[in-house]
């Protein structure tokens, strides 16, 4: 299917609305929030940051502008709320991040903020008041922190930021809980503030990836997002002079971790042929003493391991330790670590909400595709809350988290319109 | 062959001598020039620093008790000088180095000096007269010095250092040829410098590598020197998201250079098998940006590649060419770099001094194997202008450059002892 609508909403000084949104307010609004940015280093909008606490003071005054009612939940969410026709109805909410990696793009966070306050701005243009009332969130701090700590604002409104995590410690000897109470939220109050009142969240974001353009699709109708497991390996050998150790006396940690890396790549490439989604990467590795003359003594490596199902998580953590303990054997090395870094469990997108984006692009004449999130996202918590949906719009080349992140106009303004027909369908079927 | 004869040389005071030479004597020296150290760093006496000079300061104490006439020649060498019976003869020349690597061992370098010191001592003990003029040197630098230059004083002496290299600085802003003349060196002067009355070269040194040790033989007869080519190769991919990028469109650079570093390993292990001696190394990799959520999208390989044979070397070099090639394809990686960074020819020992070496050995009852030294040593250079041979003895557990580096005293002792009777052999048959 070929995006054939899409030449349509090239943002263009009165532009006529589009699919009942305004794609040029739209893209407008994504250039001026995306320019609050690190002058020496665009695009950079670090959580905590003075220039965080700008963007959030813009999407206020933005907030104002469309009569949402705004305020900074206990989690430090910016959240602006309209109320709905139905006294007492569970809400619908819309929205993702707006805080950056270092040196990231411009799209990462706020298009998804912004998409929820194009919603609500459209439905004022077309006099619309949903039954439900309508939030609009900016999740604090998504990308990982300075506190080593990422998605702390959906953790926090969805009951998965601990106590350890409060006391985390930035380098300047903050604690991500007095960060947090700088930014408004109150930390102290975060076990009772839990919301069970969503009826609906919505996520838009780009997809960081290219599948979406090389299937020369429109969208990405989000069915998971993927588990992440992150283990430490280690490989002690003996460091020896290069020279003088012949090739059957070594015990080469390097051409340990070289097979490592073979193994995990060869066997994520046999296990992501399957119907499940599966990716496993070796993206660090240190060498000890990483001299040309020295046969390297120490190896070790982080893997970054990730599944829309935890039984393949398992398995194959399982098969690498397998693998790992026959390769350091192969090579008369130690398998000095094996440390699970983190783990976070696979999850799933609502089938209603699913089918609800699905029908609203088709209706608008947009090729989309159901698919899966490899990157995490303020949704994976959520949709332990709430019924949860996501919908992705594609990246150019696939680039992300870098200042040549890009998404033309016309592919965002086809996700923020489908968001915009898939939160009207919910509102007018949803039992109250 | 087992080492019965070693168990007499345990050093001792008042020790009784041992075909021929002092092991005492020998021991006790060998402790005394080691323990000039920095003392936070045992053991290390780094070239041109003033600990080195200390160290000189000694041997040329050493050298006067022993009726050595020294001086330092243009290349920055100590030599001490005994005139022979036969006015006009060619010398005969002993030695090794004193500098050391930082945090070195006791041994290397200096057990090559020491025993020249030693087979000089003992023929004023036994009343001995050559008919040559005998030579005891220090060479200036043979460790890779602050200079990025290696063997300076062995290069210099033999027409191997050029101006380049004594033009390079140190962190410091000093030359090289600066260096060389704090240390009374006249690097002007190198080029007429260069030695031509050179009848016989012999260097004793620890063997850095565990095969004597396994064979339980108590000296290897050097045969020859390594050559060395060092090569930087690099592969450039495409630094992706390790969540939204599938297996398949990947271009990771780790995973390229893993399957370089198998492919070094294992095609230098069947080219090991051979007659000729091999060995090829990649001891150090770097990984860009080497985050654990990125695919690798640069890696960087410097690679040592050592052999007996110079075709061996280019031939391995031409197929890891092509290698590396194919690798680089099979990931949708570019290969980057492929540069050449040093090549060392290999040297040969002479066929005459290694038989006066092997006699020895055999009329004193040690067990000997001829090696080849996968390591450089001065000796590569003295090759060149002279009749060069090396005798090996063993290296506990093949460590060297490190603390640990060990010979036992009577191991020492019977390397001396060999060197002794090949100088005496050599000396009373050679033609003047």
């Amino acid at each position: 299917m070929t995006p054939q609508i899409l030449q349509a909403v090239a943002p263009a000084a009165g532009m006529a609305r589009t699919h009942g949104i305004d794609a040029a307010r739209y893209w407008s609004a994504l250039m001026d929030l995306g320019a609050i940015t690190d002058p020496l280093q665009p695009w950079t909008r670090r959580s905590f940051s003075a220039l965080f606490i700008e963007g959030r003071d813009w999407l206020r005054r933005r907030f104002d502008q469309v009569g949402l009612c705004t305020h900074v939940d206990a989690s430090g969410n910016l959240i602006g709320r309209i109320e709905g026709t139905e006294p007492g109805a569970g809400c619908i909410m819309i929205g993702s991040h707006s805080d950056s990696v270092p040196g990231g793009g411009r799209f990462d966070g706020i298009a998804g903020v912004i998409a929820g306050l194009e919603v609500v701005a459209s439905l004022a243009d077309a006099g619309k008041r949903l039954r439900h009332p309508i939030e609009v969130i900016d999740f604090l701090a998504e990308e990982p922190s300075e506190f080593g700590v990422s998605c702390v604002g959906s953790r926090g409104l969805s009951g998965f930021l601990d106590a350890t995590m409060l006391a985390r410690r930035n380098l300047q000897g903050e604690t991500l809980g007095q960060a947090m109470l700088r930014m408004g939220g109150r930390p102290a109050r975060l076990a009772q503030a839990v919301r069970r009142d969503i009826k609906a969240f919505f996520e838009l974001h780009i997809e960081q990836g290219e599948v979406l353009e090389n299937a020369t699709l429109d969208l990405g109708i989000v069915s998971g997002i993927v588990g992440i497991q992150r283990l430490a390996l280690g490989f002690k050998g003996q460091a020896a002079h290069a020279g003088t150790t012949p090739m059957h006396l070594r015990r080469d940690a390097l051409a340990a971790a070289a097979d490592l890396v073979g193994w995990v790549r060869q066997r994520a490439i046999e296990l992501s042929t399957g119907t499940h989604y599966f990716v496993a990467t070796t993206g660090q590795l240190g060498v000890t003493p990483n001299a040309s003359n020295v046969v390297a003594g120490e190896t070790s490596l982080v893997l970054d391991i990730r599944s829309s199902a935890q039984a393949m998580l398992d398995r194959f953590v399982d098969e690498l330790q397998i693998g790992a303990l026959a390769i350091a054997e192969s090579h008369g090395v130690e398998l000095a670590r094996f440390d699970p870094l983190s783990s976070t469990a696979p999850a799933r997108c609502d089938a209603h909400l699913m089918t609800l984006l699905r029908e609203s692009a088709r209706a608008l004449n947009y090729g989309a595709m159901d698919m899966f999130s490899g990157a995490g996202h303020d949704c994976a918590f959520m949709s332990h809350i709430a019924p949860s949906a996501m919908v992705f719009v594609p990246s150019r080349a696939g680039r992300s988290h870098c200042p040549d992140e890009w998404t033309e106009p016309a592919q965002l303004a086809a996700g923020v319109a489908t968001l915009y027909g898939a939160v009207c369908a919910f509102d007018a079927s949803a039992p109250l």
